[in-house]
């Protein structure tokens, strides 16, 4: 099968390849820029135009947009784009794609577009050696590695072309190629491997990303054989600064190392009596003679956890390690911190880390791979979730501030032909390069970017199809899973479908207390665990007390009984009930949409999106049933509606 | 580290080796007999002695005792063993072994022993190729395989040798080499591969055992390149009595066929409209010419049950599906049937199939290895447990009717060390061993003869502490996990730890239906399953009523409220929450008994005790933390005593 075009179908290029078309510039992207617009020209009849000569467009290298930015104007019957660096000039590029005819019609008053963030970055949890429980790519869910196969880098690196260039087309700066979970194998990528890392790098650099890596902080002792990874050991900071210099022997652009300490049992700085700052710092200070970046995960909390204990609030931990710290992190640490404050559920608050560390830089980490989204088995389109995440401001003002330094996704792509498995998937990614360039932008016109690149021909018809089957889909599937904020219910160790006690009564700090009376987890400061106060104004205040607490998260700050009355005038229960039987009907009508659709589809892409419906469907029929016969079972409030609940 | 001796240290040998022997007769397993002696002489001091020298000891072969039976009498200082059969003779010895010097002392009358099972066997979930889920043993807790290793059988079969001996110590004779789930590699022992199985076979010959292949229904298809299975079609037959023909010519005295089919996704008849008695057949016929015998399991059920559909029950379905077939089975078949309707829970009644198929040969399987009574990490002696099955009687009345004409345990035994991974699980197997050959044994006496064979020179003290520790341990284990009867509770998938919720939601069709108002499975006739009343009578009518039903095996029969009065005078509830604190306290007490004993034992094995001991208790607090919490949460009773309670 070949592999989907994504969002650059050749015909995403018809505006641009029926034009006379001028590149002026030199350097490596700027050859990829006149790359693009020559297959297109030779596609949709067009041509490459010399200097002097009248042309349609024009892309130059000139200016003060920055690296990354780009300007675009239209007059006189020319279409210019300028940019100080070939990053620019190859967004801009992009930027006249997506405006298709658009980009020639009329004027066009002048337009500087620059990223909002400077680091946007996909991590991959890709192994190298298939992990025995975990697979090839950890939380994976389209397949192999697109780096990685048999055990090593694969040889023919077509895709990952392919894939740096529709990661460019929506903003994607940088890619971590191998987990943050850093096995035996993996480890030695930063050594004796390091070459294969460097022809990965070598396929991505052509589209303006930079190659990072994830490295195990006891990588001095298990590589370098040194008795200790102490970060304040001059043998560790010497082996450290050795081993980072030969990288960039290697990758001269390499962006830098992706670190998971202290963490779900990786090594970390604990273990010799040292902060997350020595730890982050020691691997900062062997980057910066090469601009090099440490990406420092903040993902630290107890997972051996008593669940007895009520007192201890893993959505604390990241803020209670973390804050006391800022200020002390290097000027090349970014500290990458998870959108909420527990793990990618389908509906957190926004954590309270996040605006808490002024003068440390932060990047927002979330999850296109579906891990508790469906498993890209499931229609979930996460636009609008990120986009409420990314315009939380700390203060509650819609401020201009910076939320942060970087935003980075946990990548939902494999080898997969589709890419991402469920071929709806795509958006996701798309949407999320997007909005790393602009976190301001209404995620659903991106969604409207996505679906004309990827449909340029598509009639009306399709387009809103496609809508009503993306639009909502994430409320959709916050409906028939965990209500009102309270996480987790899921199967535990795949995460996939329900298991209202699947999580409990284990170590893993994720409990919903539902008992015969009512269900959530206090978090207040008056009588919970006190998380609500790791909020500034106003809304510590606004969390503390459930008569304010958004109905969407009150079952994450408070235990509440079943006739608790939400601000929607529903009980708590009755919520449940409604929400978990309308879920049902939603992913049961978007499932007749799809099928709607299939004289307007790709066969292989409609019948993969039409199976993928039928589980989406059993499995929202489960989890509805499952959580409401156990919440009847466990409350004895019959449904108002009297529907059937077991 | 050596290879523990079990139940046969050279100690054990002191009272036969410090005598004058004559062992009169010929064949190999009169020359087993021979050098048992021999080796036993040579240690303690005594010798063989010629023909009409005088003898302290005469083991011949001569009577009329049946092939595996034998006679012991004491006279004129001269204590005789007489048998018609090998295997007779390698009993008798092993008897005197066990009398020790009690033996030797006075006069002693003619007793005859011969088996009560006439087919005691072991089957053993061993894989031959590691399995990517299920390991090397499926169910096993003892290491890899004694068989199989690096996807082949081992080369040095020396353990093999030592585990036959110690088999027919105890009076096994049967052992099936192999899963019953027959993945691909296995599924060639039966044609290329057959000289491994006879190499093993070879090894257990010496002791009196014979060697059983598990089977794939789907054989013909698989190996055989036929387009069906179908137990009618003629190609079909022909291949199986060819392919048969082939094993006996590697293993002249090869056992027969163990097969699980339709079940848990299996190849069976079922694909072919054909019933489990035309399977059955099939093979039977294959095996009649040579004198084998087909094991058919009869552990066939719905494993993709609707938890929502109330009206279909898993335990009866053994029954609905064998007994309309009784009196078609061959005469050389066997149904193998699982001691409980379920699936060797703690607690669970005695299958209703057993005694309801007067004219089907039936052959009761029991779990030595400890998948659901705590994998051999937590000490629980099933001696008890196996004896109440055994001495169970369709009619209710106590008879001397035969129960089964086969005992069939699942092996506890691996490549470990100690051998069941757990020192005292060896108990479980010698237990077994006796108990399959006198069902009516006292499993207390058996016990105690382990711990003298075991340890022929411990003191009381010892001896007082391996009872104190093993006696009661099948009653804590299950004080402290699923009460009443209602089974599972167990973590989905490896099934160890609690999970009250881990399989009641799921395709299993293991469900315990607790609500806020009550807990149990209405297995009635007159408002539930019906399945109470697949007893003969007076079992069907005791069961029926709550009022009748023996409270262990309450909640496995009726859905009752909390407050329901056992006839301990308990409630319900109040039940649950004193069993889960003494289960605790009980194996606390193991613990401290078991730590006293630190002088008296081989500190490797004491060690490897004391170390599972801090596991089992760990455990058993939360099986007793989850469940109490649990029911504390849905029922909202307090505990009289107003103990902890999360």
């Amino acid at each position: 099968m070949d592999i989907d075009p994504a969002w650059l179908p050749p015909a995403a290029f018809r505006a641009v390849g029926g034009r006379r078309t001028l590149v002026r510039g030199a350097g490596p992207l700027v050859d990829t820029v006149r790359g693009e617009v020559a297959a297109a020209c030779e596609r949709f009849g067009g041509r490459m135009v010399p200097e002097e000569a009248r042309a349609d467009l024009v892309l130059e290298l000139t200016g003060d947009t920055g690296d990354e930015g780009f300007a675009c104007v239209r007059a006189d019957g020319t279409t210019t784009v300028t940019a100080s660096g070939g990053p620019g000039l190859l967004y801009g590029l992009f930027h006249v794609v997506r405006l298709g005819e658009d980009a020639f019609r009329g004027e066009r008053a002048r337009e500087e577009h620059r990223p909002a963030v400077a680091l946007r970055m996909l991590d991959h949890w890709d192994n190298v050696a298939v992990h025995p429980v975990m697979g090839q790519v950890e939380r994976g869910y389209a397949g192999g590695s697109l780096f990685w196969s048999d055990g090593r880098a694969r040889g023919d690196l077509e895709r990952v072309r392919a894939y740096g260039r529709l990661l460019a087309a929506c903003g994607i700066n940088a890619v971590a190629v191998n987990n943050v979970n850093v096995h035996e194998t993996e480890a030695r990528l930063l050594t004796d491997r390091i070459g294969e890392v460097a022809d990965i790098a070598g396929a991505l650099r052509p589209y303006g990303i930079r190659t990072h890596l994830s490295v195990t902080f006891a990588a001095p002792v298990v590589l370098g054989g040194l008795p200790t990874a102490d970060p304040l050991d001059e043998r560790v900071r010497a082996w450290w600064a050795g081993a980072t210099a030969r990288v960039y022997e290697a990758i001269g652009d390499f962006g830098g190392f992706v670190v998971k300490a202290d963490s779900e049992g990786r090594p970390g700085p604990f273990a010799y009596g040292r902060t997350h700052a020595d730890g982050a710092n020691l691997l900062a200070a062997a980057l910066a003679p090469h601009g090099g970046t440490v990406h420092w995960r903040a993902f630290v909390y107890d997972h051996r956890q008593d669940w007895r204990d009520r007192t201890t609030d893993r959505a604390r931990a990241a803020y209670d390690h973390f804050v006391p710290l800022d200020g002390e992190f290097a000027a090349n640490a970014v500290l990458q911190v998870k959108h909420g404050p527990m793990d990618f559920q389908v509906r957190e608050p926004v954590s309270p880390l996040i605006g808490a560390m002024p003068r440390t830089r932060l990047a927002v980490e979330v999850q296109a791979t579906q891990e508790y989204t469906g498993q890209q088995r499931h229609v979930c389109w996460l636009g609008p979730m990120w986009s409420e995440a990314l315009r939380f401001r700390p203060d509650g003002e819609v401020s201009a501030g910076r939320l942060a330094d970087g935003l980075v996704a946990v990548s939902n792509v494999g080898d997969d032909p589709f890419w991402t498995g469920h071929p709806l998937a795509q958006a996701n990614l798309y949407t999320f390069g997007r909005l790393a360039w602009d976190p301001a932008a209404d995620p659903r016109a991106v969604l409207g970017e996505w679906i004309a690149l990827t449909r340029p021909e598509a009639p009306a018809r399709l387009e809103a199809g496609l809508r009503a089957v993306l639009d909502g889909s994430w409320r959709t599937y916050e409906k028939y899973t965990a209500p009102l904020g309270v996480g987790f219910m899921v199967q535990p160790g795949h995460h996939y479908g329900p298991s209202v006690d699947g999580y409990e009564y284990s170590p893993w700090g994720t409990y919903h207390f539902a008992d015969r009376d009512g269900v959530g987890v206090d978090r207040s400061a008056a009588t919970g665990t006190g998380y609500a106060s790791q909020y500034a104004k106003p809304w510590s205040e606004l969390y503390e007390s459930p008569d304010t607490c958004p109905d969407d998260l009150l079952l994450f700050f408070h235990h509440v009984p079943y006739g608790h009355v939400l601000h929607s005038g529903k009980t708590v229960i009755q919520h449940i009930y409604d929400t978990h039987f309308e879920g049902v009907e939603e992913a049961e009508e978007a499932r007749r949409v799809w099928a709607g659709l299939t004289d307007l589809v790709d066969p292989a892409q409609h019948a993969r999106v039409a199976d993928r419906y039928e589980e989406q469907v059993r499995c929202a029929r489960e989890w509805r049933d499952q959580v409401n016969s156990y919440f009847l079972r466990k409350s004895g409030v019959p449904d108002e509606r009297g529907r059937t609940i077991h």
